[in-house]
């Protein structure tokens, strides 16, 4: 059964309260319900996982391989510019990936052009608010359903 | 009546043909055709124009103004790296736009790292073949519905 | 006799409806109508093009070999930071040339600092709205009549 | 009542062990110990966090919020030239900050220049040992009496 | 009654002298005399200042402020690539300045392609010999005549 | 049968007027007469097109393709330093080229220094006039007699 | 008897007219007094100086040692970016000195990041609006109390 | 008695499973078997950790001087690029330390030129596998033994 | 009589042996043999040099003035992008140069795009195989029989 | 019977004598003789060069080839950030090799950080003296043994 | 009368008190001294000056063309990196000059190496401390007797 | 007795021959002589070399060693820019030497002006011909005689 793992990188938990006009107004967990439930839908397993901690989140990917995910969405968000180790962990596993921003970042300060991931992706999604999400879910599963 | 339009760059009209591994199999006719059947189930106006001049395209997007364009969805393929007069030509009508690539432009040449569209447009989505469009367009219609 | 000729590069047509606090109310027609009559009236001949194709510009400049233009008045708008081809026309014909802008490229984007005429320009002027073509013409003017 | 909350990035619970001749002999418990009684000398609240941990000093200014913190004083030491996450959970939480650093990072390596906190605090002060903190405290004191 | 004051900075003085075929035969002082007449044919008031100090330029235009003076026309000279004292003494009185040279930067050395002036600039002209001025002096009037 | 395509860029239609020092004496009907008959004497078919306009090339080189194109021996002239998307038609349509110039460009401005084409150019040859043509052909013709 | 001489770059002493929402109403007559104020309690002399010429401001410095100054406080302003001169009398005269500014140069221009001080001073407070000197005066007592 | 301390960054727990052709085929297991073996022979006391987290490694090293450790031999992984507070750990505790990668990092993407612990390590060993750590344990207990 | 020089710079006395698939089949001796009959074809004079020392070569170059050569073609091989010291020595005996490459330079590592040849040559051609050199002779003996 | 090369780049005949402080106390020949041990007791065949010149160190590459050399380790020193020609000649004979460098360079010069060798070496050993050859020699051994 | 000007730009005032083992024990006035006797001793005319004021230099300068000075000596100490006024001032009277300095500024800060004069002078000595004047002094005085 | 070793590197044998405009009509043999003459005047020991080869000359400094040279009067011609070999050796012999050019490197291109030898040169003296070796000499005489 096909499985799809769903990380949010830091600072993700205060979605829907932070900077709204930015970020939107959804919470992370009316996101990773909808997500979920797109998952469920085409008959594949989900999981989510939301951390402040780089460590905990390169746990969550070494453990994707153990765990048989098929592929993994990620919002690496201020980590998309600084961890070369999240990076590693994605290669080391070598599940494909893809990057998911809420916001566009090439509108906001010139630090976040570089992404340590894009060029390692399989797809990029960048400025559509909650539905950045939804657009890479969606790919995830006609992805793993191919 | 929203009015979305579809704009592809220079050598799109060879889609299909050119390079399938890469680019994916479909043509850009099924691409225009999904698109203007997403956008007229929403009870929009949709119209497209593929070319491989940028003074064309330039046109096309003053042209936009007078038609009532109310949203531009746009894959500037190489013209992405090099069309100042494309971005002026967005800018000067003032439509908002979503950029689109087929392939990850991350994951080729250096130069294609930089865009003179994605820091003024409202989002970005590559990567995803056909799905690009897709997306960008379900995003045009939500955004025009709200 | 002396014969002026003066080019508008892309997007200048929208001149007056766009970004009017930005570019000016004045429309392209009568800033070419004020030129016209500033020309003639030091009994010169006067010719104008505006275009929004990079070879339609080109074709101007070669042509202006032929046509005995004595100078040329330009602004390249968005082509001042991305043509050669335009450089290299100018550089072709070896006509002098002095360069135009309506706003002041400084006081906007990075890339905007960067021309392709200003070092094998007569001179530069900007800013100062349709009174930047004014000047310019004045001073091609003069140096024809010396 | 205004509360005041005093952050010490990695390495800094060596302090008066550490280089001595560079960090001053002054202990993490001393400069907090001045630090609290500052603070509550104005009536205000204080509590303070040291942390090698990056995720643990994102959590303590995302709690800053929920406990009504009015400003934060932050010594980032090295995360203050590599935490993209630590800048963005202060933005998030939008409460002032002001930038403390012990030592003055110019007269050292060139990497430690740059500051991904500058450019968004409220004040820098660097180079006074633990009158560093002392000053901080004694301006955001103010800040808040205002 | 309106004021404008003109100011020239190093080396200006030897105007006419220092090489003419870079800079022109006119004379400072031919030049100042033209400036005025066409400042006071517009009822305006005129002052001028040409200085080879730095400090007496920023006093110059600090006491402008004293003075009421509406717009500052100046040729940096020099200064240009290297005073940021000039420019935030032109910040820090908020009149608004047109910046002026007599020959094209552009057509020499690569660090005259930078000015500390143009981007809070008004506009700038560059490179029509004294009529770099006789614009400058005719746009600071339309302005104040708006 | 085998079939040459020779590709001119923009201003080159000027060849022979323009600065005859640094580009000849030779015109470009002469050139491509030269380049037809080299072409024929190995029993294979010529075309050739010089434009002013990126468009019209790029669309030669699509068309080149369709047309049985073996090898493309292109002079991109100023297209050579700016043009992405006559890079990007030549790799679509997958037909091997080589890169022609009649002067050398290392000796004129530094911007001229980079190519679009080179590196994914069969060979670079510049610098020897109308006989960069030549060689350029007589080793299109021996790349396709193996 | 300690020294503290209290020196203030360009355009200062237009304080508390200039930009206050930047700079603070405070004048640099209050600045100066209420540092007079700080060091002679502490039965120390203090002179001060502000000038906006970079010549006057190094003789101030060479004359510092013949005064007998055991440290000085400076406020280098627009010359902070610019004045090696500055930089190289401070360290002739070998006088510590710590660097201070009212706003905090790094929330402006990207020009204002470099300082030709910063690396040779003692200190370096920024942000604090009058409260900097204040902070830099307590410093500079407690140092020579040492 | 001598104590070597054997740290190992971010996902080299999956050394073994991961790429083997990069990263050859032993395990960590046997990489830290085999350097206790080699210390203990020498009769020095040998103790060693992975860890994920960049605090857990901070503590670590902290940890190391209370446990009178004589040398750390430290594979930083993905944290060669981007630690400042790994490295400032290492300085504040004052322990010599040799750095080790498995493969050779000069081989793979630019970003990996880059160390922020070689300018200050004893000695640099990449490329050698499982060995590149027994040449680094053996020269650490050289080290130790003179 | 006029007299052609071909040097050959490091590596290139292993052609054909090495990397056949880049550099071709031919062997030096079969070059050396081939350009010799080209020009003793046209009643000039041939000499030809490989060494791997800079020195020797050097030498030659200071040798060719004395030798009456009226012309070099050279291939720098490594010493292109590393040696000033030729070039200073093409420039000294000002004899004029023709740079030669077998394979294209800019289809291979980024060091490679520089020379410290180009910018002084007559003209440059790479990528041809052994036909680079061919053409290269044949281009020194028109240039000579003008 | 396999056979290592070790050869030694520019100035390193002067180990032992020249700053033992940094280059440790061994002389060349202690060096030479301690690898020759080491390979000849792993029943495989040992040469070595030192050599000032370039030339010698290529030709020695090249004869290594001839010589049935199976692995080569090479301490290139100063050539080590300058010599391409050396890289080449090792790319050419295509014979693996091993970097060796007795101190660490990156505690040296910036310019000392960028090496010709290290992204086409199997490994780089730096900094612990005689040792980083034994390390190198052990290395070679083992891999022929495989 | 052939008539040589020595300029000593700001701090050289304090020569010999000013850390004498970087500028050397000879005081300003021992080294105008001997150059008078220099100058005289060959019949030449000689004045000097030196000024921490840019203005100062500035003047004199323009004043030494009114003056007759064939030839002026400069240090100009800090202004070396930042005077582009100084080097206007140079430029504009036409007097050919040469550059000094007491000590080797490339032994330094970084921001040492670029001089504004160094490309515009005659000839740079550097590092002879009171001799690089003496030989400038020599050289001045040969340039003129030839 | 002292000893003073001149060397000049590649094609200084040319001088006098090559652009007597740029290098002057002294030849190395009458420099060499006026050398040895200064030398010997003042009892010392006088040897010189010139050389094409970089090893010749690094040989030549290591043997200075043994000979006990006591100072080296260097002028590295193009290996200035490119010999970091040259620049060991003398670290390496740690003999104090002065850097000598005829011409003046900062009036040609932009890459001659980067010294590998400069910040380890006692002092350095450009453009004033066969005089630039006199005064070289003259100091080294100077500095010994200390």
């Amino acid at each position: 059964m096909a499985h799809i793992l769903l990380l949010h990188g830091p600072n993700l938990n205060l979605l829907g309260q932070r900077e709204p006009d930015v970020y939107g107004s959804d919470s992370l967990e009316s996101i990773d319900m909808a997500a979920r439930k797109q998952v469920e839908s085409a008959n594949m397993r989900f999981s989510s996982l939301q951390s402040n901690s780089e460590a905990e989140l390169i746990n969550a990917i070494q453990h994707a391989k153990v765990d048989n995910v098929s592929l993994i969405v990620i919002n690496p968000a201020a980590f998309t510019h600084t961890s070369v180790a999240l990076r590693d962990a994605l290669l080391a596993v070598d599940i494909p990936f893809i990057e998911v921003h809420l916001s566009n970042p090439h509108r906001r300060e010139a630090f976040r052009r570089h992404s340590y991931f894009s060029d390692v992706a399989l797809a990029v999604v960048a400025g559509f608010g909650a539905d950045s999400y939804r657009y890479a879910i969606d790919a995830a599963i006609k992805t793993l359903q191919h």
